[in-house]
């Protein structure tokens, strides 16, 4: 089913330069480590160099520079990652799912959809709903009226897009995941002493710009009175929590588990660690690096990487840890204290023994 | 499509009283920074004076404290971000979802669903679930046997509600949450050697009180024996897991990504931080407030903030952090010992000073 | 509609000895602390005898060293925990999901799915997909192209099951899971100077093998180019993330929120704590338990518990923690300096005395 490629065929549709036999033919891609024959692996990374001298794969993607450390048949380029990644593509075409409406979707007749999207089964589409050309809407989605989204965009099975989300071209949104939810915004009233929670109707919409990747079971809210944008490019993991009125900055990438308070603006190129955690009405410069499980509270101006972590510790050592950082501050002080009476001591002695 | 509204109109329905022109027509709400013209702003905190001076806003509620720190029309009150709320639900009505049930949804003939109820397309309800009046079910909503929802609850498209669930009245439940789910029980067991774990039923059910909102993506876990309890008011954000057993107090918050292990008993006017977590078998006294990303070990016993967090560092910085925490025992107890030897060494020889 | 129980008629199916009345009657499982008359309860750890003393349980599964601690009708054996486990297994049986294929569902002529099964309302089944023996698929399920499932495994309703994954036998998936997701990878590309990331197809699958539990909305990734592997008797509670190309070993339990980075290789019979989270590429040994909340950062090779935790505390006092912890590294190496430089005084002074 794979397309086969020769080295040849390759450099014609993705540049860079050939040293070996250009007609060596490549069915797959694989890892250097676990490559088979007829795969072609990537090296971009000189710590790696045991696993390029004995891997199995039949071809490898490498920089000038590494180009000598071996006789296999190679692609030269200058990011041979990147040009996994579209070797890769080249490969492994994107499935084409069936064409056409399936019998069993709910679709509103005020919806727009034109006869080049693919609308899988037990789909319903709300009214004035309309797509762009060749969006794809996997089985059990549910679009809520007055959305839109633009052209090559794939929704895989069981997504949920609520009322008047606005999504781009060429986005690829997991199954599970839930855009336009309401944020959680509550004012606090107590009626005769009785406090209990008002909700504040949550009018923004979600927007979303072109090439933006969201995965399953991740959740976007919408505004409270604002949008909440996530710009060009941005890449978000599973099961991401992001919240009212933020603003995720171009080509941002984000991991797993990431929470992202109501009203942070991260900026662009930024990379956020899984699980880290950002509070809320923060701003975060471009091209910030958060470590995973890092806790952000304060606002971030420069670029750079950032850290907030426990180090582990085996259980027994950490027990004694802990009671040492809950006693830090007096612990602290004493010792200090403590200081600062020898030295007085120990200068009264001193002077004493000039006299 | 919204509706207008005088100050006039506004005060008559929620009290309040008015100072400027009563007339003064409002079309939507805005926040005082973004606001437009034909929009009401509220101002609760002196640190946005600024904000309130250059506001375009063409009213705002306001305390009466502050009442003289603007010359626009105003409403005067005494908690203006809850009556902010109340106004934007004037002007901002819930949908109403068309009436009647879809023609695609699956309702076994022994469930009982009021004419009054909204049911949305592939639907599924199961035997034996009762709802009350004017109950609304999203698309794609799956509701299992021996269900009951009562009056006005919501269930936005794709919720799943397990087998015997109890949810009250006014309730509101976002898409992709999962109430009912079996909890987490196994017990290991050894046969010949070899461990492997045993499930324990989850026999008890989750049972949820009236005003009750649950988030997109939350799973909330039946009882393994007896119930797990939801109780009036309690608002839970986005990608929250209560684990079996659980009784949540109400009025309770519980920002997103927050974890809630098994038996946790939590108090009523509790605030739990986004990414909270909190142990299995604790007690939390009522009007806790947790911060955001903190673990809870112990039991809370008395109302105050509790916190558990790493301070965020440049990574450099972190680095030399981390080794100094990971070796802080034998660090401490060096210091520690090398002072009190300084000390016995100081005292013999203040002692010979004096001989 | 539950099973009557004698003592005598459950130790002929599950073995230990009886001491009291045989012909005792049990109708339920309870705890010691809320059981009601007719329910088994049991006692395992001395640290509940009050609660054994006072509780209402008609009989109690109990520890031979403990059997004298009570009087009740008891059935004694090594391990009670896991006997109560068999003990409610048999009091509440598995619910039987009707026999054959909703009406509603959509299957794929090129599907197999033998009579044994049950199909619920609105399932999707893709071509070229393969049931065993006596599957139950929840209703909205979607089960996509070229998977498989073995004999006896269940599917809650509304999980999503990505194509190509391998499903064992006897496995348990609850609602909103997504398996087989594409793994979240990309390589980052500069053209003309402006970054963007350019996606590394999933060519992986998600292999998973018998008595697997995966827990209510959690995610597994397909693997990158080799498969994500789940091996047999693994248990995975709710909202997990598990990315590409993990490997999690045989009978490993992980408690909900917890997030597995890529290539990451957990060993067999780990027990890992809620919210915990473990970086990519790492290995932890069999035999290894993780304290909820922890990060870890760096392989472990040795049995025993980890953690990596903040105490918490009020949060005055938390506070000046953090202002200690983020100045730590200055803070000691200036009290270390003066420490020895009091030292070099003392000594000098001492020396002079001696002189």
């Amino acid at each position: 089913m794979h397309p086969n490629l020769s080295l040849q065929q390759i450099v014609q549709q993705l540049g860079g330069s050939i040293s070996g036999n250009p007609d060596t033919q490549i069915s797959r891609v694989g890892s250097l480590a676990l490559a088979q024959a007829g795969a072609i692996a990537f090296f971009n990374d000189a710590k790696y160099k045991v696993q390029l001298t004995s891997t199995a794969a039949g071809a490898v993607i490498i920089r000038p520079e590494h180009a000598d450390l071996t006789s296999l048949p190679k692609i030269i380029t200058d990011n041979p990652y990147a040009y996994f990644a579209k070797v890769s593509q080249l490969l492994n075409p994107v499935y084409a799912t069936p064409n056409g409406i399936h019998a069993s979707a709910v679709i509103e007749a005020s919806a727009n959809v034109p006869a080049s999207c693919r609308i899988g089964a037990h789909v319903v589409i709300e009214h004035h709903v309309t797509f762009g050309n060749n969006v794809t809407i996997g089985s059990g989605c549910v679009i809520e009226r007055n959305s839109s989204i633009a052209d090559n965009t794939i929704l895989e099975a069981n997504v949920t897009i609520k009322h008047g989300t606005q999504i781009g071209k060429n986005c690829h949104f997991f199954s599970g995941c839930v855009i336009g939810n309401d944020g959680f915004g509550y004012a606090e009233e107590a009626n005769h002493g009785k406090k209990h929670w008002v909700k504040i109707p949550q009018v923004g919409r979600v927007v979303i710009h072109d090439f933006v990747d969201i995965g399953a079971n991740t959740t976007i809210d919408r505004g409270a009175i604002d949008d909440t944008v996530i710009e060009e490019g941005v890449k978000l993991d599973n099961l991401i929590q992001i919240a009212h009125n933020c603003r995720i900055g171009a080509h941002t990438v984000i991991a797993g588990c990431v929470g992202i308070a109501g009203s942070a603006v991260i900026g662009k190129h930024c990379k956020i660690g899984g699980a880290a955690m950002i509070l809320g009405h923060l701003t975060i410069a471009d091209e910030v690096t958060i470590s995973p499980g890092s806790m952000i509270m304060r606002s971030i101006h420069k670029a750079g990487t950032y850290t907030a972590l426990m180090p582990s510790q085996a259980h027994e050592d950490w027990l004694k840890t802990a009671a040492n950082i809950r006693h830090l501050s007096p612990h602290l002080s004493q010792l200090t204290d403590k200081i600062k009476a020898l030295e007085q001591m120990v200068a009264i002695l001193a002077a004493d023994k000039k006299t």
